[in-house]
């Protein structure tokens, strides 16, 4: 049994991650970080969550609680300023240590990068304990494309994201009364998200994200002109997986078998007028896109079974 | 004063059709063909429409009864059947009559194409009184890479369309709990609107189309590479257009500005990683993909003034 | 021509009540308030608005802009501070001048009742020129019980709105991650609707509102034991009435059939249980619910035709 | 290890019981039935399901093929048309057994009643190995009422519900274009559930119910007038259960707390204006309104722990 604790526990990704932990056969939850909640109980969070569970502490105290794995669900300013304690397995779903080349960290989050590793399992397993855990986007992008580069001519993402991933923080563009029957693209040609693709893909991407009214759930449509066989590629970097799938010819994927679950989707095309290649990846933006794999990613680090306390099977209907 | 009748008023288009016909300030509605409502009462489609209309006739007693134009809003096989009674402006909603070339009509729609003329009024509009309006997917794509004909090099097209877009009849991918909180790719490379968007462009597009969970409202998203200054272009394609808008720079289009209108919306942006441009049409499919162009082909076929009858404006909200 | 200036433009009910004056046969626009936006082109508010608006004034400013006719679209707060310059129409769309009771307006509002008339014009027109707004749930609750009243036992009102009804303002419970796919009922049983029904209807109802996925629309669901014929009283009371419109004998109101408009639909039920009759009113809360029924009680006070500038024919899908 | 069999696979309920059989400790799934997927391979019901689940028989052969209990999850003709294996656990999810008033049964099903008992485990246990499992707005409301019976003066329930509660079948108030962003009132003052709860209330109640524009869940808002301590009595019938919550006082349930689990949650409220009292209840229509509860009765007549296999903890985001 390893322990675990969380901070910035309020936040969407803070609570996905307690739920893993929670139902995790192999961690203890031995601390629950949040600035905003210190002092409260548990129930404060939701009602669901019982007097078991210990009150809330501040981040920091959270930070120092001596678990054997941190989940950072902070803010990116936030996780820019955490110190990292030594012998300690973090997992960081913000987006600040994601990018390893110092020109590229400057320009997008404004920080010189550290000695973190990026952390996608089936393709770019992390080194170390400080682990940067993957953009949802990004995922899966990269769970579409990975297994294709060195063979892809030029690529373009089209994303389209259930609204939990912006986060909970209000704002304008995650009001209701925006998001219900709206479809928005927002950060068109300049998200963050591309150069985090470009630097696994090892080639850039265009890339335009869309804000959709739905809950949870993203769908990455990827184009690309490629000589070679891509459902062959995908299918064998995945064939051992228990956590991507890749579905027969003519089978497209689908958000609502994704939703809820940290599993992933793939679905493979050529285009009949062009012979484009056209990989569609669909998973959930809290799920394979940050909590599921953040616990994932530190099970890789503390070495217990690699998809323990994730949720692999989906409600059917 | 011009007379209008309309076939199909039962489905979305129909419906759609007679909203606008009614509020025509120069068309006189002499008559609803519907064979699922024939003998009804026209209050039995919807309890708003009051006494003043006529009772529904077959669709066709409502071909032969002498108005100076035809709406028809019919499924695809009954549309092919339809003989047009001669003088009488027709303008076909569905996609039978789209494709030129005998090869392409044979190969998407089973058909010789007849003397149909494509009409999307600000870049190809109709010669003659037999009018093919355009498919929805394909308005918004060709409104966003229209003007750019001739400068691009390759281009892929990413559609998302609200529900309405699939029409009235029952079907499970367009039942409610298929569709809630899903996107669902389908067609995903060989869509029958990819042939009729490279008819009119004069180059092939790759195109993958997406249904969400949305009544009604379609957004185009197109990838391309291209050399020219693609806002100038569009700019200057649509400046005396009131109902085509080119959005300032750094501004997308939104669903919900379009919905319940006959208006577009055109966003430009350019990829910040690769240079590619990704132009970016939002329209109501109901409206200026349907219903809305169909009475503006008319308009122009009749002699009236194009937008009569058109819905500019929408909600602000 | 009269004219009229809004104030508190920016918000939900100010941007409805704009786009109505917009299109007001008989209304002209002579100043947009709005503190947030003041010194910005109109475009600052929408894309839509063009040039020929001019720019945003402060509120303060546009109160004393002379127009015949003030929408005040101003928080609760903003709304009871005002002070009515003379000899001008005063529409508040606010809370704060409803409750006519003393005891009343201080419980539920803290204030002292002033010179304000109720006005809902099918059953109480306003009498004067400062005139309270009902609110969106005491607007469906009245039309449906208004015409019962006298021949009511007890009442109880099930209400269920978008959640555009909540307003724009940020808060956690219109972010779009608690809103899509919940129904949250709140206020249970201590909205400050419930006794802005009683004061018209002349009993005390129990009230319990839900906010619902939906942009726009409301419905108020409403079971009551009666002797009388409900559906006679109500035919009777709406005989005349454009605007709220009684649906034949098993039909129910339908959220789609007012949203976007200023009408309102009414059902009658007989419990085939209990006997008891459950009377259903559908409207849109930014429409017959806030900014048309302002802009009706606007033209009755000014002389005009009650309807003009209303929107009382929708979509018809 | 008990061994069980589902009929009518292929709908919501049955995909539903499905899930939760899989997931059981203690069931052994020995044959899933439908009629419509009769020899085909597992997944051709969902692309999840693997190759080692067996292909689909048909009901009638599912029905014999010895399994210690038999989920019905058959449309209502069909399941009347069913006849039970000896010394087998059937456990139906259609309504047509859940009246045991001959003059009921025949009023609203056109049968007579068999020998069949309701089972709503946490009040009604079940007797004897052929169980009526409650529909879901029944569910709901006794779960708010129940404990409330012999205290209550009249009861009048408004129930909301997801649109999966409507089944799987095609039909024109299922289709996505109907039910996005629309509330829509049926079967106002007579659907089937109103007599289901009476029978077990022990006295007539109002009913309407509404379909939402949500996937799933279910919530009933139920007035009474009682001169009892409501929420004492309602927290002391769940003071013991896993499934059922009530609410701290001020917190009304959530459909997102209970959606895709077999939970039910209650807030309890009392009427400012009038002293009536509001009960609410939230629960999953296809967890605790069909499949969980189902699950929940079958291991009680198997002898099994009551909870094995239900979801009890949902999603916390």
């Amino acid at each position: 049994m390893a322990t675990a604790a969380i901070l910035g526990t309020a936040g969407y990704t803070g609570q996905e991650t307690l739920g893993r932990v929670l139902a995790h056969p192999e961690l203890e939850l031995v601390a629950l970080g949040s600035d905003s909640l210190a002092g409260e109980p548990a129930s404060a969070l939701d009602p669901r969550l019982n007097g078991s569970l210990k009150p809330f502490l501040s981040n920091a105290e959270a930070a120092v609680c001596g678990a054997d794995v941190l989940f950072l669900c902070l803010e990116n300013a936030q996780a820019a300023a955490f110190e990292a304690p030594a012998d300690t397995v973090v997992v960081d779903l913000s987006g600040v240590h994601r990018l390893t080349d110092p020109a590229q960290a400057e320009a997008w989050y404004g920080l010189a990068p550290g000695a973190w590793s990026y952390g996608l399992p089936e393709l770019y397993p992390a080194t170390g304990s400080l682990i940067a855990n993957p953009g949802c986007y990004a995922t899966a992008a990269l769970l579409a494309l990975g297994p294709l580069a060195g063979h892809i001519e030029s690529a373009f993402v089209d994303g389209k994201s259930g609204v939990s991933g912006a986060g909970k923080t209000l704002k304008a563009s995650s009001h209701a009364g925006f998001v219900l029957e709206n479809v928005s693209p927002y950060a068109v040609g300049s998200h963050r998200h591309a150069p985090e693709i470009a630097q696994q893909l090892g080639r850039k991407v265009a890339f335009a994200p869309h804000l959709l009214p739905v809950r949870r759930g993203l769908i990455a449509t990827c184009f690309v002109h490629t000589d070679a066989d891509a459902r062959s590629l995908l299918t064998e970097a995945y064939a051992e997986s228990t956590v991507v799938r890749v579905l027969p010819e003519g089978v497209a994927p689908e958000l609502t078998r994704v939703q809820n679950t940290d599993s992933a989707e793939i679905g493979v095309f050529a285009d009949r007028a062009t012979g484009a290649t056209i990989v569609i990846c669909a998973l959930d933006n809290l799920g394979k896109g940050a909590a599921g794999q953040a616990v994932q990613n530190a099970n890789l680090a503390l070495g217990l079974a690699e998809t323990a306390g994730l949720r692999l099977s989906g409600v059917l209907v």
